[in-house]
């Protein structure tokens, strides 16, 4: 099941990507690759954190094809985009409870201690969406508007609790994904978000 | 030949990122360093995606010289940068070839199937001024003008379109440098570029 | 002795993580990210670079920690910063230098050549601010200002040339910390600077 969620999402991610660098007017090659960064970047940085050598999508050809079709097929209908705003935001939403339970598993393969295999997880979830913001100039979203990184971030709590607590890993995997979207769409329905730092001192300008 | 080419061409890198250092007027730190990454940054990138360690340039201390020496020379001559427009355009050119081949080579010699090959090619001819485009603050160059990226997709193709073939290494190197020396020259002069995919909804701000 | 000043470090990193992500109104996951981000990433990046891993802050979760309650901290004590930016200011230049000096002997260790150990030792001074600077969206401060850059680049070569003459490791880390702590110090107060280079033709816009 997890498998089948991941390809919705890298699906989901790799349009998301198309659709900031068309704000950008990027050219066909920077949507393919935006696209691409986008769905797999987080999988990518998380890999080379951990040292998890060959990272994931260079043994699995098809992902790029997926995230480069994904990112040119959403040039096409891209004027559709706004009436599927909220089928988009839904599967965006899934796609980041998958990567974080993903992104948890690989650490937890390897052995690593809890709080890095949460920032794993996190890494996972968020990284794909700011490697597209870098790329794209500008502040990442994902760390200013409704609660995106939070909801990765309290997937993984619950997704490693209910392992701690020997809850058998399909429930696990329902559990943590009917909470992490319920949490996700109600934070968008309701602008939830945490409260916002913000400091401007004068004498700093840039 | 590819040694001879690839010393001109990080060069030529190292002297592109210096020019960008120059429009954020940097210091002359800031020279040195965006010269340097972005001469050498598309293969480290490159090394770290696929696990190639040592990084190659950590095992050949001269390119660090090279790279910090052309980036502030840069400096002393950037006031005739614009007579020497088109020789530095056709040795960015030939340096983006070069790259592209030595890409494919690195990625072949580690077994990896041919999309991550082709990726690995596109990697280390694309991503130094990629990252100095990040470094510098603005949107990549590389993925908005006339064919660049392109032209490192189409070169990696040909080479290893010409190595299932057969063909003679030399050949094959002189084949993929002409056609894609010529490619990027043709695009150049006549401006010929990739359609653009703009998109801006109205409920976007960033 | 490093390791305690260490700890100083990455709290004040962390600080100043915080404090560039309120100059761009994130909530508090960005705060905690980026804080985080600015406190480990040099070292990240250097262990990646290198190949050396696990990555440090991965075996030592209790980094995480304190990086991350920095960031939130600074938010609760973000209006008395100003009077405290003397003190700031000392403590961040106490991390330059020691990420320095330890970035330097991570390489030492495994056995890479001088240039490439001095790149080491820079990487880990400064990176943790040009990653900080790249995800709030600003050009690299730490190559425009005060000599910052060009200080860590002055106590690698120290260390290492003392190294060199064989003296005590000791003696060392103190000769080493008052030369690049009153460098950096005098570079503050009488806004010593490297030369600036300006470039701006005419046909370039971005």
């Amino acid at each position: 099941m997890l498998t089948y969620i991941f390809v919705i999402a890298i699906t989901a991610e790799a349009m998301s990507g198309a659709l900031a660098a068309g704000r950008r007017n990027m050219d066909l090659f920077g949507v393919a690759l935006i696209a691409f960064m986008t769905a797999l970047g987080g999988g990518t940085v998380r890999d080379m954190l951990l040292g998890n050598y060959p990272v994931t999508w260079t043994q699995h050809p098809l992902y790029i094809y997926m995230t480069i079709g994904a990112g040119l097929f959403t040039i096409v209908i891209a004027k559709y985009m706004r009436r599927l705003n909220r089928l988009f935001l839904l599967v965006d939403g899934m796609g980041l409870v998958a990567f974080t339970i993903i992104g948890c598993n690989v650490a937890l393969r390897l052995d690593y201690e809890t709080p890095v295999v949460i920032m794993a997880g996190i890494t996972t979830g968020i990284f794909g969406g700011i490697l597209r913001d870098i790329m794209c100039n500008r502040t990442p979203q994902v760390l200013r508007h409704e609660l995106y990184a939070s909801v990765s971030f309290l997937v993984a709590i619950l997704y490693l609790a209910l392992i701690y607590f020997g809850v058998n890993e399909n429930l696990n995997l329902l559990i943590s994904f009917v909470f992490g979207l319920s949490m996700r769409m109600a934070a968008l329905k309701w602008k939830w978000s945490l409260p916002v730092f913000s400091y401007s001192p004068d004498r700093w300008n840039d």
